[in-house]
């Protein structure tokens, strides 16, 4: 048998702190802190609920902050932002790992550290505050929750590189593509500096980048470019 | 070139009650209403966002609308709810063939009709309504637009039998598996008729089920059963 590890009311108050969110009702905060193994009521439908919460909410916050990104790249962003590695990060931060209660083979097998088990617990807590307190609170949830993530990320992080980007960009709004151009060149022959530009006549646009190769420096000159249009 | 198909005032109005949500900015509509075919802005941005508000809003209709069901039963009945072809008829209710704006090859080869757009562009609505209106006008939305769907669904449409959906819904609970007793038969032997009682003993309920068979017999004792379990 196992017995329940109750959640005391201290930690309580703290995880309520840390999540921004106060549980009317705890034991449903208890439920979604429950893994299988412990028993039933258990957080396996709450996590149901709570995936798709939370993949709505990244959805929202990536569609907002990134207003110029076409459909794939946002996909792709929010792959990254919500898979288990990312969950059990955010999870482990907020302290889950102590909280959740586990069945006894789990606990003793290091359950309590397990990235699916952490993964899952982070989406069922989304779940309860659903339930609890409407999508608005998973809306602020998930914004607190992912701010930090999201000032680090840049186009890099996009897995493409911004040659490639920019292309795509101007493509899906079928303006001409971008034309490169060296502009000057300095140094020894084996190191070189280029200078390169980056023109976008219907923006009206001309960036220019740096780099040790032509291929560098043009990458530097078409993010610069980039960054330009979207502030456009 | 093609020229824009303005959405004329009447019809909008039209479609604003038929959807029960009236747009503020007739050019978000628009947007969500334009098939990349048209040009830019299209409603492939739109469309990533409705797809996830539309799976998150569709989760919770169903987690309430069925308390007992475990985990993965809701996701495959998520995903018959979702999937292209339910969209596209849904899509086709609302009318959004006649609405949408296509390139002119789209439209010459109907792509007025081709689920696919119509499935997306029901997505990019969704993705609009939520933008505006925030999440609970998807809900209100989802929720109108499922609501016949949902009257329509039984055991059976969950794509297992009832002995199995029972036999999964105890032991998530861990609670001993129902037994099975022919209770009587009568009838010639080339068309019997069985009776059978499914019995669960940690919920004291016993429910009855009549077939041409044996196991026909069961799988009616145990949807009863099942039924009894749920009003529980």
């Amino acid at each position: 048998m196992h017995r329940p590890q109750n959640f005391p009311v201290k930690d309580q108050s703290n995880f309520f702190h840390k999540i921004g969110y106060v549980f009317k009702q705890p034991e449903l905060l208890q439920e979604a802190l429950t893994h299988r193994s412990f028993g039933y009521p258990n957080n396996e439908r709450l996590e149901f609920l709570g995936d798709s919460a939370l993949n709505c909410a990244v959805s929202a916050l990536l569609f907002k902050e990134f207003p110029l990104l076409p459909e794939g790249n946002l996909s792709r962003l929010r792959a990254n932002l919500v898979n288990q590695q990312a969950l059990f990060e955010l999870a482990s931060a907020l302290g889950l790992g102590d909280l959740i209660r586990l069945g006894e083979g789990e606990r003793k097998s290091g359950g309590h550290y397990r990235p699916s088990i952490l993964a899952n617990a982070l989406e069922a807590v989304i779940g309860a505050i659903y339930l609890e307190g409407g999508f608005i609170e998973v809306e602020n949830f998930v914004n607190n929750l992912y701010k930090p993530l999201l000032q680090d990320l840049d186009l890099e992080t996009l897995g493409k590189d911004p040659k490639t980007m920019l292309q795509e960009y101007l493509q899906s709004r079928r303006v001409a593509l971008p034309e490169y151009t060296v502009i000057a060149t300095s140094g020894e022959a084996h190191r070189q500096k280029f200078r390169v530009e980056c023109a976008i006549a219907k923006f009206n646009v001309r960036a220019v980048g740096e780099g040790t190769s032509r291929r560098r420096a043009e990458q530097e000159a078409a993010k610069q470019a980039y960054e330009l249009i979207v502030q456009y």
